[in-house]
C-alpha cells in the first residue's frame, strides 16, 4: 500500500495554486501516496481531449495506480462523480464523459457514484471540487478504501460518442482528427491494426488524403526525418493510431487540420 | 522528520533549468524531503499575486510542511530573507511583502532574518538566491534545523497593504479585484463571511455592480452552469472570497476587470 | 539504491500525456526512483538549448542521479542512443549533440551506445522513444544496471561546436549569446573567470557593447535593482557566464538580442 501513485489530469492550468492545493490535501490524507502529473493544460472544459489523454497514458502506470481526472465544467451542479475500478487501476472523474474511452477499453470493471461525504473535505466549496472532493477521495482510495464503499453502483455513466472511423471500400476510410499534440501532429481515428503491417501480403506505403480541392499523397514512414524538412508525412503513432505530421514543422497548421475535422483517406499498398 | 514536504512558489517559469536546480540542491541536502510545486508562473516580480497564491494554498498541506516562496525582484541587493514559523508551518521568503497575507493570518508566530551563511551554498551567485540561499535553507529546515538558528529576530517585516474592502452603507461595499485566475474568474476582496448565508434572516441572492456607466446585476449562484453559457454570475469562491465569473467564459475579459481594479458592489438580499 | 533520482529534460511540452507516460514507465520498472523535471519546454528540436540547460543544472543533484534528456528530432531514424557515466552521474540522451557540454565538462567518463533491446519496452513505437527506450533505460540504470551492460563503447559521439568566445586584444572579446532565459536575460559565452574579480589588481566595472551603430556601456552590478528601472546592466550570471539584463525588463527584447547572436564587448576596468 506504500508508495501508491495518484496521477492528476486536469484543465486547472499551472499559473494558480489549484494543483498545489490538491497535492497538499492528498499528502495530508495519505502521506505515502506519490502524485504524478499527466497534464494540467487540457484546454478549459475540453472533456474529449482529457478523455483521450487519459486513455493514452493510464496503462503505462503500475497496477494499483489511482488515476484522478478533473475536467469539470459542471462543477457545483448536480453532475455525479464516478469511481471506476478495472484493469488493475482505479479512476475518479466527474460523470461527464471524461472516462468514456477508459470504459470502452476496460473489459471487467465496476462503476460507482461517489456520494458518501465522509470521504470529502469537511468544508466544501462550490467551485473547487478538485480540492474538496476528488483529491481527498483519491487519497482515501490510494490508502486502501474500496471503491464499493464510496457510494451506489452506477449503471449508466455519461459516454462520449467514439470518434468516427468508417471503412469506405477500396482501402478508403472516413476518419476524424481525434486531437493534435504539442508538435502539431494530427492523431487520426484510424487504429494501426486496421492498416496491416510489413508482415501482411501487401504492406501500406502511403496515405492519400483530400485537403480542400487538392489530392495529396503522404509517404508512410518510420521517422519524421525520412522526408525533406517541412514535408508532410504519415506515421504510425505512439497511441496506436495513424498520425499525420510534418518533418520539423506543424502539420495541424500546414495542413489546416484541427481536432474534430473529418477527412477521407486512402491507404496505398504495395505487394510484399 | 522523514518525508517532510517543501513547497515551491516562484516566478521562475518552467522553460529554464531554475526549478530543477533548486530541487537538486534540496535533494542533496535533505534526501528525505519531497518537493511539491505550488506554481512557478507567478508573473515576473508580482509579489502581491505570489502572496495571495501562498495564502490560498498553504493550509492544505500537512503540519510540518516548509513553504518556500521566491518572487524576488531585489535579488542580490540588501533585502533581507525571512523565516517565519507559525500555524505548524515554516515559511521562507524574501522580506519584500511576499509573506504579508500569511503573517496577517497567523496568530502565534516567530519571525527571523536568515543571515547565517553556513546554511547557504558555499558558492553563491548574485542572481539566483533561489538555488543558493532559499533552497538550501528550506532543506536544512525540513531536515530539522530550528528557525531560531537561522539568524536574529525580525521585528518589522515588509507588509503589503491589505486589499481594500470597505462597507459603504446599505449593503454596499467598495472592494477590489485581488487577482484573476487561469479561467478569468475575478476574485474580489469581499470575504464570504461578510455576506451572510442561507441560514441568516435574509439571504444574499445577487450582486449589483457598476461597470463603466452600466449598472448590472449578477445572480449569486452555486455552480457556473446555473446561468446561460457566456452569462456573468457571482459565486462563493474557493478561497473564501466572493468571485465574479462567466459560465464557460472569461470574466476578466468580458467584464474588462483586472487585478487591482476598485469596484463598488451591492449585495441583494431576500427575506428567508 | 533506494530513492535514486531520475531527472527529465525534454522538448515534449506539458499539454500532452507524454511526460506522464514516461513517469509511469519509470515507476513500473523502478518503483523506488523519484523523478524530477528539469524542464519540458525546450523549444521543439533545439538541441543546443537543451544541452545548455542540462549543463547548468546537472551538478546540483546528488551523486548517483540519472539524468535523462530527450530533444530528439531524429527519433525513429538511425541515430544512436548514448549512455555516459562520469562525475558520479549517469546521462542518457540521443547521440545528436545534446550531451556536448556535459562531455566537455567531465574529465573521466565512459560512453556507450545503448543497443540492447532487453532494456527497452517490449512494444516499441517509431515516434515516442522517450517512453519506449529512454524511460525504461533510465529506470534500469537507476535500479542498478551498469552502463557497460547497455551496449558497445562509443568512440565518437556527436559534438556541437562550443559557443564562440575569442579574445580580441585590449580587453575586447568576441562572444555570442548562448541563450536567453524566461526573464529575457541574455547569457553570453564569456566565462566569469576570464573577467577577473574585485581581488585582482584591476577590477571590472562595466561592459561596453556595440548594438547596431550605437556604442553603449552597461554598468557591471551585483543586483538588478542597482540601476534605474528599465535600464540595461551587466551582471555575473548564476551559470558562471556574463549576462546582460534589464532591471525589471526583458533585455533580449530591449537590446534586440537573441540566441546565437555574435557581439563584441569590451570589459572596462578600474585600478583597485
Amino acid at each position: 500500500m506504500t508508495n501508491k501513485i495518484i496521477t492528476l489530469l486536469t484543465d486547472f492550468g499551472e499559473e494558480d495554486w489549484f494543483v498545489g492545493s490538491m497535492k497538499g490535501v492528498i499528502a495530508s490524507i495519505c502521506p505515502a501516496a506519490r502524485t504524478v502529473d499527466i497534464t494540467h493544460l487540457i484546454p478549459h472544459g475540453d472533456i474529449r481531449r482529457g478523455a483521450f489523454a487519459l486513455r493514452c497514458s493510464y496503462s503505462y502506470f503500475p497496477r494499483g495506480t489511482v488515476h484522478m481526472a478533473v475536467v469539470d465544467p459542471g462543477v457545483g451542479s448536480t453532475r455525479d462523480i464516478l469511481v471506476v475500478r478495472g484493469g488493475g487501476y482505479i479512476f475518479i472523474a466527474p460523470d461527464n464523459g471524461l472516462l468514456s474511452y477508459i470504459l470502452a477499453d476496460l473489459e471487467d470493471k465496476t462503476i460507482h457514484h461517489a456520494t458518501r461525504k465522509e470521504f470529502f473535505l469537511d468544508k466544501m466549496s462550490n467551485t473547487f471540487h478538485g480540492r474538496d472532493i476528488f483529491a481527498p477521495l483519491a487519497a482515501h482510495l490510494a490508502g486502501g478504501l474500496s471503491s464499493e464503499q464510496v457510494g451506489p453502483v452506477c449503471g449508466d455513466p455519461v459516454i462520449l460518442p467514439q470518434p468516427i472511423c468508417r471503412p469506405d471500400g477500396n482501402n478508403r476510410w472516413e476518419v476524424e482528427i481525434i486531437t493534435t499534440d504539442r508538435f502539431g501532429n494530427c492523431i487520426t481515428s484510424l487504429p494501426l491494426e486496421k492498416m496491416g503491417d510489413h508482415l501482411s501480403e501487401t504492406r501500406p506505403t502511403g496515405i492519400g488524403i483530400i485537403l480542400g480541392k487538392e489530392d495529396i499523397s503522404l509517404p508512410l514512414v518510420k521517422s519524421y526525418n525520412a522526408v525533406e524538412e517541412w514535408s508532410p508525412l504519415a506515421i504510425r503513432g505512439s497511441c496506436d493510431y495513424l498520425e499525420l505530421a510534418v518533418n520539423g514543422g506543424d502539420a495541424a497548421r500546414q495542413l489546416s487540420l484541427q481536432t474534430g475535422d473529418k477527412i477521407k483517406l486512402k491507404i496505398e499498398y504495395k505487394l510484399n
